[in-house]
Protein backbone atom coordinates (compact mmCIF):
# COMPACT_ATOMS: atom_id res chain seq x y z
CA UNK A 1 0.00 0.00 0.00
CA UNK A 2 1.07 3.59 -0.87
CA UNK A 3 2.35 5.46 2.39
CA UNK A 4 -0.16 8.32 1.65
CA UNK A 5 -2.79 5.63 1.95
CA UNK A 6 -0.99 4.56 4.77
CA UNK A 7 -1.24 7.21 7.25
CA UNK A 8 -4.94 7.90 6.06
CA UNK A 9 -5.94 4.76 7.18
CA UNK A 10 -4.29 5.40 10.12
CA UNK A 11 -5.27 9.03 11.06
CA UNK A 12 -9.19 7.69 10.20
CA UNK A 13 -9.24 4.69 12.23
CA UNK A 14 -7.41 6.81 15.26
CA UNK A 15 -9.91 9.69 14.51
CA UNK A 16 -12.83 7.27 14.82
CA UNK A 17 -11.48 5.34 17.81
CA UNK A 18 -11.60 8.76 19.56
CA UNK A 19 -14.78 9.34 18.43
CA UNK A 20 -13.96 12.51 16.54
CA UNK A 21 -15.22 14.56 13.52
CA UNK A 22 -12.79 15.49 10.33
CA UNK A 23 -13.40 18.62 11.88
CA UNK A 24 -12.81 18.54 15.38
CA UNK A 25 -9.49 16.60 14.66
CA UNK A 26 -9.03 19.33 12.01
CA UNK A 27 -9.16 21.94 15.28
CA UNK A 28 -7.38 19.93 17.38
CA UNK A 29 -4.38 19.71 15.14
CA UNK A 30 -4.49 23.42 13.85
CA UNK A 31 -5.63 22.04 10.51
CA UNK A 32 -7.96 22.81 7.56
CA UNK A 33 -10.49 20.11 7.73
CA UNK A 34 -10.51 19.64 3.91
CA UNK A 35 -6.90 19.21 4.32
CA UNK A 36 -7.69 15.81 6.93
CA UNK A 37 -9.96 14.78 4.66
CA UNK A 38 -7.59 14.80 1.70
CA UNK A 39 -5.25 12.93 3.88
CA UNK A 40 -7.39 10.34 5.38
CA UNK A 41 -8.29 10.00 1.10
CA UNK A 42 -4.60 9.37 0.98
CA UNK A 43 -4.66 12.30 -1.85
CA UNK A 44 -2.31 14.46 0.98
CA UNK A 45 1.60 13.97 0.92
CA UNK A 46 2.03 15.17 4.40
CA UNK A 47 5.43 16.46 6.12
CA UNK A 48 6.38 15.20 8.75
CA UNK A 49 5.51 18.13 10.67
CA UNK A 50 1.80 17.35 9.90
CA UNK A 51 2.30 13.67 10.58
CA UNK A 52 3.31 15.03 14.14
CA UNK A 53 0.44 17.23 14.92
CA UNK A 54 -2.36 15.30 13.46
CA UNK A 55 -0.20 12.36 16.12
CA UNK A 56 -0.18 14.48 18.71
CA UNK A 57 -4.28 15.85 18.29
CA UNK A 58 -5.02 11.90 18.23
CA UNK A 59 -2.90 11.39 21.54
CA UNK A 60 -1.01 8.72 19.25
CA UNK A 61 3.39 8.33 18.64
CA UNK A 62 3.60 10.22 15.48
CA UNK A 63 5.26 6.58 13.94
CA UNK A 64 1.86 4.93 14.49
CA UNK A 65 0.61 6.57 11.66
CA UNK A 66 2.92 5.23 9.05
CA UNK A 67 2.88 1.80 10.84
CA UNK B 1 12.53 16.14 20.14
CA UNK B 2 11.60 17.65 17.03
CA UNK B 3 10.17 15.35 14.81
CA UNK B 4 12.57 16.29 11.77
CA UNK B 5 15.42 15.62 14.52
CA UNK B 6 14.17 12.38 14.81
CA UNK B 7 13.96 11.82 11.62
CA UNK B 8 17.67 12.71 10.77
CA UNK B 9 19.26 10.91 13.41
CA UNK B 10 17.48 8.08 12.19
CA UNK B 11 18.31 8.41 8.81
CA UNK B 12 21.99 8.98 9.74
CA UNK B 13 22.00 6.13 11.83
CA UNK B 14 20.86 3.46 9.67
CA UNK B 15 22.48 5.16 6.94
CA UNK B 16 25.80 4.60 8.88
CA UNK B 17 24.97 1.13 9.91
CA UNK B 18 24.79 0.31 5.95
CA UNK B 19 28.40 1.90 5.18
CA UNK B 20 26.41 4.39 2.93
CA UNK B 21 27.85 7.88 2.28
CA UNK B 22 25.35 10.75 2.18
CA UNK B 23 26.09 10.63 -1.98
CA UNK B 24 24.82 6.79 -1.99
CA UNK B 25 22.33 7.51 0.43
CA UNK B 26 20.59 10.33 -2.01
CA UNK B 27 21.51 8.13 -5.40
CA UNK B 28 19.35 5.14 -4.51
CA UNK B 29 16.85 7.58 -2.82
CA UNK B 30 16.78 9.67 -5.93
CA UNK B 31 17.18 12.73 -4.18
CA UNK B 32 20.12 15.35 -4.09
CA UNK B 33 22.78 15.00 -1.91
CA UNK B 34 22.15 18.31 -0.17
CA UNK B 35 18.75 17.61 0.51
CA UNK B 36 19.91 14.43 2.36
CA UNK B 37 22.57 16.19 4.27
CA UNK B 38 19.14 18.90 5.34
CA UNK B 39 17.51 15.79 6.36
CA UNK B 40 19.76 14.51 8.47
CA UNK B 41 20.61 17.54 10.02
CA UNK B 42 16.73 17.98 11.00
CA UNK B 43 16.41 21.40 8.92
CA UNK B 44 14.03 19.57 6.50
CA UNK B 45 10.86 18.66 7.00
CA UNK B 46 10.12 15.69 4.18
CA UNK B 47 6.80 14.26 3.22
CA UNK B 48 6.13 10.87 3.90
CA UNK B 49 6.59 10.23 0.30
CA UNK B 50 10.60 11.14 1.08
CA UNK B 51 10.47 9.50 3.98
CA UNK B 52 9.25 6.13 2.12
CA UNK B 53 12.18 6.58 -0.35
CA UNK B 54 14.69 7.37 2.28
CA UNK B 55 13.59 4.05 4.61
CA UNK B 56 13.33 1.68 1.08
CA UNK B 57 16.86 2.81 -0.15
CA UNK B 58 18.38 2.40 3.96
CA UNK B 59 16.34 -1.14 3.98
CA UNK B 60 13.90 -0.54 6.71
CA UNK B 61 10.08 0.44 7.32
CA UNK B 62 8.95 3.87 6.38
CA UNK B 63 7.64 4.26 10.23
CA UNK B 64 11.36 3.01 11.40
CA UNK B 65 12.59 6.83 10.50
CA UNK B 66 9.51 8.58 12.84
CA UNK B 67 10.34 6.25 15.71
Amino acid sequence: MDIKAVVGRNVKQYREAKGLSQEQLAFEADLHRTYVSGVERGVRNPTVLIVAKLASALGVKPYKLLE
